[in-house]
């Protein structure tokens, strides 16, 4: 497939959905020249959303942190995060009692926004552990992994409660060559080890694009065909918009490159309507 | 949990999500005094849709299957099939070619609905396999496991196509002691064997309840809170109306029956906001 | 890394141990020149045996399929097949009862010889179920899979029972440019319906290469260094030589060709010490 | 299955192989009784072998460490660890280069011993890398998991060597309540994130039966069905047993209890042909 410029497709669409790692942000900051073109279609007076699988920190910190590296315009309204998912999981289902987490601090908003007490697991001991009525996957750092994930195990051998994975990724980059395991390969980790499957939550499912659907001005009265969803994962952000009934547009600027996305492409079966370098081509 | 009334909470709700099998009808047809139950529902003027993971039939069909089987009632427009995500993916991005398929001429509409051509995968040949554009699997009837499965392998070992799963149940009941590998089953076979992941249709996934939900009166105004999913299987049913937000309720007249439903809830986390044995109790 | 001669080393060993299809046969029969080299290695008074993943038939069948396609000196105590470790397992561990089993009426010669009564799975009725003492997967041909494999999914969840895979190879080539689902491929699909891991039989396991390896003349006192292990298939014949800590050489005749050969060693880490494009070169 | 004293049977066989973890020990340290037992078995001059899946030390140091919990007599050629296993490999198939190691210093002896150099992972850097030429999960203990299981990731995605896992465990009891995550549990972890399967040593696999088989004293010129296998684990050493031909006898004194037994066996299909509460029973 050819490569196509993305700001030369911007125009056909009404509605812009970006991913954010590997198309807005890498592991180095916010990609050059990004915010120009931010701008561009804020001069357009196309909506955009970021939907991002993370659950590390609330839409208002992640505004907060885009604005601090450039991108000054970006609300926290425009943010879906899958962190936002699982909260209103856990508001629509749990109904007291103390929630445990692996994650920071940080990214325990998410639950204490849901109304709901939150401990890390490494708090969790033989006098409170009857009060613990859900568990959550928030983030890969905020804990030890020596004694943390154990600890996780050994809390799910003795209470079956609902368990949640809220960022279901299992690698992310970190430099031009290594990567880090995700949330979504520790929970994935311990579910083998269980031989239980959690509750996930973030791209491919549908869930984030309805969500940052319903929420586009309705005087718009946007059709489907009528948004464009911009990520650099096949089996997440472009599998997901393919499902949802979106265009999608994949850019080689993160997880797929120019030398392995025809490969990747033809494996998976998962086709982008269009493929660019990067949002900044 | 202690069993509830399905008649007893249906007034506590403004519309109700109703799975078909185990649940309105079983294999040996519909459950008895399940008619009754419906034109309650529909005497209480609350809406109800059925949400099926099945691609066995279009919705006309399945809904005069129903009638003929004394639920006169029901409408087409009530009836929500994995088979209708599977064609409205298909008509969104699959432009051209031949669609194969696994499954019945029956079930074979909805990629003809999507304005494709359809042929069964046993006439894929060398000739007119270059105009094939994508896979569907469909239903576990309708053509000769000891030939077309393997013609699925090798069709897709030569052609990389959008593969879809538009049911994706393993198994069904077909006697009180005796399943059957469903479509769902016979892709995982074909996908294990090529170590590939096709597109998968049918609850969990939001898709088919935001559809649903999208599907409702628009003067009602309906929050999701005043919705109740009714269904007899955990991890679709019930795992995806409690991500959509919406109330679920768990008969044991299917696939989880009484003696194991304490079990399965336990080793699953999936918890149901209600149990009852079925809906005409 | 570069191709070796078969004909230059044979000379470096004291015995060698061939798999069958893809090294000594394929699809079409006895692979050109085979008979010959078989001849060579006789010559020198190498010993050699053929470890075959295949409960298709004893030795003795084979031995003779063999010859009729031109291998006139081959013996059946020169073959060592999977199916002869699942026999000496029935004879072990199963000691009343009758085996019911997928496969062919010649396959099931392994059951009978470790005397025990066997009946088709087609043959399983309500009647005769208490009397089922295990279950075999001998071979993919034999039985009508729109039916049997159903039936097996079915006996299975109503008897615990030990289930042998005689054969854990999941496909094989029928054509230059097809495959076929095998024996493996089924089982694998009946243990993932029913969330069980049965007793597998084959390479790479140790068991094939010891009873190889405990039938040579005792007189020749043999070291593993001193032995060649000769096949197509990475995981199965280089994996389990490898382990078995004797010498491996990977043939290009079969599953393994030209033009994968180089990632899919870098993939696996599985690293045989020679490579040949065929025995014949 | 009722239950049988195993102090009943042991005049039975002419041979004994014990797992060690839940059978002679467990988290306390030695099982009450069984220095008794063991003498006793020695009394009757019946060869034994502890077979244990582990490379956490050398049979050197694991005898020393049984004599100082009370088991005086034990030696370390009656000691086979899943890490000789993976040494045997090491020493046959890797010819140069260091070896790169998950786990203590003292497992790394395994490498040591085999005549290649060893590192941690941790000590693994851009100027080294090109050196390694193989990848040992040795031990969950002796790393900082928060670090080097990223490492490994990130190693093993930059060069392509045989991984091999010392010990394929899971998880093991760590007190009465709580389990601990084991390296295999740690590799898996790895397999998952980088979509390969690495090379795995130890019980059910035929080779460690084998080897502790050729051991015993050519003199008896022993049977396989004069010799019992003793373990607390249906899937390594029940079925390893089993596969191998031996007797098998599953102790609750482990990984199974009494209360769990029936339903394993059951579910798993891998029948002991004997159970006894524990070996001083």
């Amino acid at each position: 497939m050819e490569l196509t410029s993305f700001q030369s497709i911007i125009a056909q669409y009404k509605a812009i959905f970006l991913d954010s790692y590997g198309v807005v942000v890498n592991h180095r900051g916010m990609i050059s020249g990004v915010p120009a073109i931010i701008e561009e279609i804020r001069n357009k007076n196309i909506p955009l959303r970021i939907l991002t699988n993370s659950a590390a920190r609330t839409p208002i910190l992640q505004a907060e942190k885009y604005q601090r590296r450039g991108l000054s315009s970006i609300q926290p309204s425009e943010i879906i995060t899958s962190g936002m998912m699982a909260k209103m999981f856990l508001s629509n289902k749990i109904k007291s009692g103390t929630v445990a987490y692996l994650g920071t601090t940080q990214a325990a908003a998410y639950i204490i926004e849901s109304n709901l007490s939150a401990i890390p697991i490494a708090q969790v001991t033989d006098e409170n552990r009857a009060d613990i009525s859900a568990m959550v996957f928030l983030d890969d750092e905020g804990f030890d992994w020596n004694f943390d994930i154990n600890a996780t195990v050994n809390l799910l051998r003795k209470k079956n409660i609902p368990t949640i994975v809220a960022n279901s990724d299992k690698i992310y980059p970190v430099t031009n060559n290594d990567v880090s395991i995700a949330t979504g390969g520790i929970a994935q980790l311990v579910e083998s080890i269980l031989g239980r499957e959690f509750i996930h939550f973030g791209k491919p499912d549908s869930q984030m694009f309805m969500y940052a659907f319903e929420q586009l001005p309705a005087n718009l009265n946007l059709k489907r065909s009528e948004i464009l969803m911009v990520g650099d994962t096949l089996h997440t952000d472009i599998l997901g918009g393919n499902k949802f009934g979106i265009d999608t547009l994949l850019v080689l600027s993160g997880n797929t490159t120019k030398s392995s996305y025809e490969t990747k492409i033809r494996s998976t079966g998962v086709i982008p309507d269009f493929i660019s370098a990067s949002i900044v081509t």
